[in-house]
């Protein structure tokens, strides 16, 4: 009886460990940039590393500087913001050329340190004949226009297969994206051992860019969401429901939002899909209360009862 | 000897009234971004009117939404950013196209109104072929790749004569700089009825650029000094003494700023050359404490006992 008892009590000891286990976030990520335009001091940059570690990339690069500053100020990081970026930060995995989504990176590169470049073939050649030229910044890349600084390394990643993220415990697969036919953007599935993020760069739905990007990313990653491998999704919601469908650029509302959720709600189960954390990224402050009216329609079309997190500037979030 | 007495308090009180409206400001500028780099949120742009005016223009663009913000929040301007930008900002006038004096126009482009970009040819051509391209940023502007959505109006500046700012009380006249041969920069000398502002964009000295740019700029605005009517010049100072010679990236230190202001010293005559506001911009924060550096570098080798100004985001100045 004795030797049930003791059994028993183990046994809860177990489950309530392996509860609390399951419970402890993997990935830490410091929002540098959360917004999708306007505002310079404030533009998509996420810095993600395994909780274990200080070997951070950057997801996107549109605020790298000011980003460290607020998270510094806000006690999430600790020194310098320059040296931060030289020490800490170990690659930048670019979505798509757009300014929003480079400028730090292009501003700070004189006082960076060497380090890679992760992109698509697509996004590479506009780095390389549209930014680093001389004729409008200092080239401090290693391929283009001469002479070559050669600071950083243009990694180019292939939608085939997964590329290690140098200095860092994660590797990248990435995955096109439709952003206003015939451009082209990431999205970039992070894995550090068995676990998994997914950071989506700027996107339009499926039925606006007729096309079927998110679908077949969604069947990518499903099986991760079943095993509750992936942590989280970043994915963009940049304008209000009201935004006419011509006006849309190549982006998501609310509505379209949570109609491609729908889509990967019904290729997973429901209780696995509810540990994702759904982080809203990109919002275009372009009037005043925007924001808040695009948060609002989001949380009320929350029928999947999914976990819809909002980040801010240079504050800690965990996965 | 009564009519004596009320002829010299009569003279006396025209001289003190002509001396008081020779003090009076005619031209307000409002720093949008003053630094040389690094921070996003406070790149090159200052918002010049006359006095008595609403209607502006940007001398730079690299931080436009976030300094409108500061503005607004230290009581500078009234109302929402984006609308200001929109309403009160009529053109603006780039000095050449590095990033960090063009990102806030282009990331603030698609909520912005129609209006003009002033800037010489070589300019115009990289913002043409670089930026609004299609490729890294919709072309928003009236020449370039098609579709051409002509919310800009390119107009070429001429060196060899004056041009109206549209929308404005100002004209402009452009004078070519050296920016690290052979890249090149521009000087931006506004008039509003017969006050005078001058604007630096970066230039390196002319011992370093081995060229007269920055001579025959101050021999053409000598004449305005010693005739009062120069109010303010607007230089770069980037970095402190101690920057070696061969990084100095086509920018100015404190003793190079110095010999130049030497030179123009010899060219004016002392007690005008004191009038005029000598407004230090550009610095860049590579290091921690670099800009107070700079800044008693300047105050210590200010043997003209010129009037320096240390400009700061969203605070009025009056000139």
């Amino acid at each position: 009886m004795q030797l049930y008892r003791n059994f028993t009590l183990c046994f809860l000891f177990f489950l309530l460990l392996a509860k609390v286990s399951q419970a402890q976030p993997v990935f830490k990520v410091i929002p540098l940039g959360v917004k999708g335009g306007t505002d310079e001091s404030n533009l998509s940059s996420y810095m993600l590393a395994p909780i274990h570690s200080d070997n951070y990339v950057c997801l996107d690069a549109g605020t790298l500087n000011f980003g460290l500053q607020q998270a510094v100020k806000n006690g999430t990081l600790k020194g310098f913001a320059g040296t931060i970026l030289k020490n800490n930060v170990k690659g930048y995995l670019i979505s798509h050329p757009h300014l929003d989504h480079v400028a730090g990176l292009i501003i700070n590169s004189p006082d960076d340190s060497p380090k890679n470049i992760y992109a698509l073939p697509f996004c590479i050649d506009v780095l390389k004949t549209h930014y680093f030229t001389w004729k409008n910044w200092a080239n401090f890349a290693n391929e283009g226009d001469q002479p070559t600084l050669k600071k950083y390394h243009y990694t180019a990643l292939d939608t085939a297969k997964e590329t290690t993220l140098d200095n860092t415990e994660m590797t990248v697969k990435p995955f096109l994206l439709s952003h206003s036919k015939p451009y082209q953007s990431t999205a970039f599935l992070i894995r550090s051992k068995d676990d998994y993020l997914l950071y989506l760069g700027d996107t339009g739905a499926d039925e606006m860019e007729h096309a079927q990007n998110l679908y077949r990313l969604w069947q990518a990653v499903a099986p991760l969401i079943n095993s509750n491998k992936l942590k989280a999704i970043f994915v963009e919601t940049s304008f209000p429901d009201e935004q006419p469908t011509k006006q849309l650029f190549g982006h998501l509302t609310p509505s379209l939002l949570m109609k491609e959720l729908d889509v990967l709600g019904k290729m997973t189960d429901a209780k696995s899909l509810k540990q994702v954390y759904i982080v809203i990224t990109h919002m275009k402050p372009s009037a005043e209360q925007v924001e808040e009216k695009i948060r609002k329609e989001l949380e009320t079309q929350n029928k999947l009862n999914l976990k819809l997190v909002f980040p801010q500037q240079g504050k800690l979030l965990l996965f």
